[in-house]
């Protein structure tokens, strides 16, 4: 099969699409022909060499197919369609896909839709639900809502929660989609202060909840934004991680929970657990059309240097794909 | 009625037993003639003028007492023996009590015993249960344990949850008390890195909990003692409150969730939320004897400033308590 392997270079490590053998399939996986793979940020630090935990060489950590060795696990059949975060390895003509945690894709979508669902929907919904323990009409704040978690968790705490949704983003164009798929309140962080706007939308009390794709640039503001006694899950350090001169009396005057999490290297059983409770909470939504993945941009598998660059340079939507370009 | 007063020192300001009328009660309130207070933290910062939350200019956040004027709250009758916390005014002979967090004193405890009780013990059960959401048979970390909290903390955590209870604490004597109270594993953190212990203990996994009372000291020798996805309770600021440096990537790659939390700052409703809630959970152990108060020493009530420099020294293993020398 053919599969993208990274490439070191001089200046900038690039991607490859390699003859390789097809994978090994072990005990606990379905062996899947991917139609689909989705680019994450975790997978431009695996090819910029930044991040240590994916054992697998070839890039990707979620993928959408068809089944075509279920390999012993009953509840499979040859040629089902299904969706599913992997062990890295989903950039290629065939995956293996750990069983308990494959998701049947509802007939009403498509393998692209589907490539675009499992890291953004299963990270904004273990940050939303398991740490953040967001609360029917909440308040909560998401940085970066034009993003592929942003937008997943936009349509999870509007549709299941009925929670006020604020959001910031760096563009009229992303702060108007995101107003369209359930964002009540938008901010556009290059043109007005975050924290009063936050202040503003909830008669000065601040947010519950805020979803953290930030970090260190944002820590003072969202600080202000943060209600006492409120929630607040770092998910990502887009604007730095280094904070200086830290008061930890601040976490106390405000009674603050402060959560740290990632998905990728979690173990297998979180991922199985959080596949089955997301598939039960949110697939009956997207059958129904009221939640949807957002795909920004798909590219030939052949392309996959320009999708990185297109992800590097900020500008996306919702997900960006690979297509194996199956007929 | 005598109550102490602060009075500005050039020094340092003391405290001063005065005549003033007895208090005022409010709707809510029970009148509780004082049989024993006792001294906290927060009484010294308040001395100090350091902290503002207490509007009442009479020091002290609790008190043992009997009810003389039950006020209407049919819970409570005229010679009921009551503890609880009080919006400051517990040092003085007589002080309004919120019935609604008012918890009847058993008959096996003196008024001495349940004076000790309501600030550490409501303390280390929000921390370890509502908080800290300790489980049975996890391990638990809680510094400064022959503190007031930290000796509440240990007896719960072995008694209601069969914790591994490992406690840091400054001295033979002191660490001795926490194992003979119910803590598994002792650090004399003059002596040894108490980082290398918790894990010698846990089979380097590290603990589930942490209850921290010393924040900037310890940080560093607290992110090595737990384990991934451990929960850490910011309780006090011992050791400082500033660190020179954070980088919240460790946050995220341990999944940790950090907490701060403070007790008299809270409402009314939680403080009789978490009363009612101890009361039912814990006074059993107490009516058995399974869990006891540790009253470190009494003071008369004119001897308030001595009752502050011992708590000062830091040479108390468990609480002091002022006597208002009732016959």
């Amino acid at each position: 099969m053919k599969g993208i392997l990274v490439k070191e270079g001089e200046k900038r490590n690039t991607l490859e699409l390699t003859d390789m053998p097809n994978p090994d399939i072990g005990a606990g996986d379905l062996l899947v022909r991917v139609d689909h793979a989705a680019v994450n940020r975790t997978d431009i630090l695996n090819r910029e060499g930044k991040s240590g935990y994916a054992a697998n060489p070839i890039l990707g950590v979620e993928a959408a197919g068809i089944v075509v060795d279920p390999n012993g696990h009953e509840s499979f059949s040859d040629g089902d369609r299904v969706m599913g975060l992997v062990n890295g390895g989903g950039y290629a003509e065939y995956v293996p896909m750990p069983a308990d945690r494959a998701m049947k894709i509802p007939s009403a979508l498509s393998f692209a839709d589907a490539a675009a669902i499992p890291e953004v929907f299963l990270t904004a919904y273990q940050t939303l639900y398991w740490i953040g323990k967001l609360q029917k009409h909440e308040t909560v704040l998401i940085h970066a809502g034009a993003s592929g978690v942003g937008t997943a968790a936009i349509q999870m705490a509007n549709q299941l929660s009925e929670a006020q949704v604020i959001v910031t983003a760096g563009s009229a164009r992303k702060l108007t989609f995101c107003q369209e798929i359930g964002a009540d309140v938008v901010v556009n962080y290059k043109e007005q202060a975050f924290d009063e706007e936050v202040l503003k939308a909830t008669a000065n009390e601040g947010v519950d909840l805020i979803l953290d794709f930030i970090g260190a640039d944002y820590w003072d503001k969202n600080f202000k934004s943060i209600k006492k006694g409120g929630r607040w899950v770092l998910i990502g350090m887009l604007g730095g991680a280094e904070l200086k001169n830290f008061n930890l009396m601040t976490l106390m005057s405000k009674y603050i929970q402060l959560t740290g999490t990632l998905l990728t290297p979690r173990s297998d059983v979180y991922k199985a657990e959080l596949s089955n409770e997301f598939t039960q909470a949110v697939m009956p939504y997207m059958e129904e059309g009221k939640i949807r993945p957002i795909v920004d941009t798909v590219f030939p598998i052949e392309k996959a240097n320009e999708a990185h660059e297109h992800m590097e340079n900020n500008r996306n939507i919702g997900k960006i794909l690979l297509n194996m370009n199956r007929q």
